[in-house]
């Protein structure tokens, strides 16, 4: 089982704040961002005097309101082409235990979501990275590159859009190229859409699900987490038009029972959230993400892409190890008493050897800090050598 | 994919309702007994502006004042030894992750929970049952038993203490010959003591932790669901003095992040009930089994197991397939427009062949419910030709 690329730097961070060290995180996708209210209030104001068990599959007042978000998204998907899960984790972990048996592969651009390989591990499918670049700006590898890839045992190809740690979003081209190859190789189409509110100058979200001709291959894991940000609620869910894809699905989330009731109240009332809230929430990242590039990119010697969805951003450093660096940063450095944290980036790759120069920034904190935390990275850089 | 024992029943059960028929649920564990005020107030009155992901191995807070409720228990533990999980549930999907490699063995007391399958299969981990009889009142088999069933694959014991669906209780003596036979084998000995306080006649749970010696081999999975009658809730825990278990344990836990928060405030809540209540439940539930097992027996042909703890038990009924039999009661049967609804037993065997003539009964229903369902199956016995 592989270690999240952060945990191991946690006992530094501790170790640091117990010097009384200010550690500025830059290494979290926790949004600061306020819950919208109607979705604190709904539990709030719950009546329940038993707290039973849901329907393994979502209550169905609830599916019934997604596939109308869904809807209002140009998406076409009815209550039971959807499985509410624990948190859009689950629905990933249902994905890989549905789609694949042991030993099994599936292909999945790099750099991505650490976790994916937690969950492939723990079902048993190995991963097949394809590697994206930094000078790219981390778009979707040419489509050869996946063909040489596909063996007898590829089940499916697992894309983020936009991406987590990338920032990248993928075009309407890059998903049709993505649909030829796996109608071509009869595989699934595995879309991690979480972020799919968060793309910035006007650019579009176009969801392998508006894609015609997909329906047998599609499959979307989403969640509450990052859109409404309420992450402790842990509500998701896994949307297939594949009937099939549902049903064994299904099997695993009976298993566990049910996902938990009172996210739930807070999810389906989240849905009623006014659009001004997701005004302001989008204005402040891309005023975050604005000032995150233009600091960085003062720094000599730093390579940053340039995000256009989610809130991530890979930043490769002019040092051979970021995992030594974030620790450095931790143990041995600080800028009157404060210092940062940031996510080594090797960890979001499968390759060995690759992101080992690079880091993940999380823009999920306010300007003011952003600006100081730059500030502190650049300082570091300044007396770093390695 | 194993499918769980009662879904089949779903849709004739659904379509019985339809027709206007009453369906007397004897077939779930969601009892109707209210959740403590406590737990749900402490919901109602949180103040959280942003709900956000909580530690992945559960609030320190919370973990401090479960390791508290164990020592009440006689159970020493220490919070660092406690991870919370989503639900028992997901406290049995780590277990079986942690302990086991693709194609390693668990030995099961059978008939057991049935939704160990789900986990072991999605784990990759293949179940041996060993055979429990409705004649021993479903005790312990003999330890021969299981060694016979120990080859070099076998990595665990699982029994659930006391027994869903058997209500069987372990005495302390039970426990202590399965701590000899896995400290003999090096093997893990895995409890599911979420039914823990639900023991009647005085008769007291001997925990698996509180046998010295077996600090490496002991795994205990736990549940907020049915103590406080929180099953919404989906909290559990999964606890071991074993450092290993708990490292290996927690990478599963990172791929999730983190156990639901507000589930979090009503368990952490849910710990201060006051005594009274579960003085209260525990009569209930005294006064239900007792009446449900009187009425049992007055039904010529029926055999029943005598539950010490949980809230079910195993009726063998004098008929050739329950499955049949359970699906003919939702389709083709009613007295006075009602019927039952029953768990067919098969499904809680591993064993191909078993359990055939045996329903499962959870006694979560009020008397006057119990009493009329009793009734109800002995005028469908007398009908019933297979
Ligand atoms: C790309 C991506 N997918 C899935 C998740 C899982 O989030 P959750 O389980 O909170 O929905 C995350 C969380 O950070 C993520 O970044
Ligand atoms: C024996 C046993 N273990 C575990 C569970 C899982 O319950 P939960 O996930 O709600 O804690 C149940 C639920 O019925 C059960 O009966």
């Amino acid at each position: 089982m592989p270690e999240s690329p952060i945990r191991k730097l946690v006992p530094y961070a501790e170790a640091a704040k117990e010097r009384g060290i200010e550690v500025i995180h830059l290494n979290i996708g926790q949004p600061d961002i306020k819950t919208p209210q109607i979705a604190l209030d709904a539990v709030k104001n719950n009546d329940l005097e038993i707290l039973a068990y849901s329907r393994t599959e979502g209550s169905e007042a609830y599916r019934q309101k997604i596939a109308k978000y869904y809807a209002k998204n140009d998406i076409d998907v009815t209550a039971s082409q959807i499985i509410v899960t624990t948190g859009g984790s689950e629905a990933l972990a249902f994905a890989m235990n549905t789609i694949a048996d042991m030993g099994d592969e599936i292909i999945i651009p790099e750099p991505f979501y650490a976790n994916y390989n937690g969950f492939a591990t723990a079902s048993g499918l190995n991963v097949v990275p394809v590697t994206s670049y930094i000078e790219d700006n981390f778009a979707l590898p040419p489509i050869e590159e996946f063909e040489k890839l596909i063996t007898t045992r590829t089940r499916a190809i697992l894309i983020c859009n936009p991406g987590n740690p990338t920032g990248y979003l993928y075009s309407k081209e890059e998903i049709k190229k993505l649909a030829a190859i796996v109608k071509k190789h009869d595989l699934f189409l595995v879309a991690d859409e979480v972020y799919r509110e968060f793309t910035y100058e006007g650019r579009e979200h176009y969801s392998i699900l508006q894609e015609a001709g997909l329906e047998k291959h599609a499959i979307v894991v989403d969640s509450v987490s990052k859109r409404y940000s309420m992450c402790g609620a842990r509500i998701g869910c896994l949307v297939s038009k594949n009937k099939e894809v549902i049903q064994t699905a299904l099997k695993f989330a009976q298993a566990r029972l049910s996902p938990p009731t009172y996210a739930q109240i807070a999810s389906e009332a989240a849905l009623e959230t006014p659009q001004r809230y997701f005004d302001a929430v989008k204005e402040e990242y891309v005023s975050r993400r604005d000032l995150l590039i233009t600091e960085l990119n003062k720094i000599e010697g730093i390579k940053v892409g340039n995000p256009q969805g989610a809130f991530y951003c890979i930043v490769e450093l002019p040092i051979k190890n970021a995992d030594k660096f974030a620790q450095w940063l931790l143990e041995s450095f600080n800028t009157n008493g404060a210092t940062v944290m940031v996510a080594p980036a090797a960890g979001f790759y499968a390759t060995e050897g690759l992101g080992l120069n690079q880091v993940r920034i999380a823009y999920v904190l306010e300007k003011e800090e952003i600006k100081k935390a730059v500030h502190i990275l650049g300082e570091a850089l300044k007396v770093y050598n390695d």
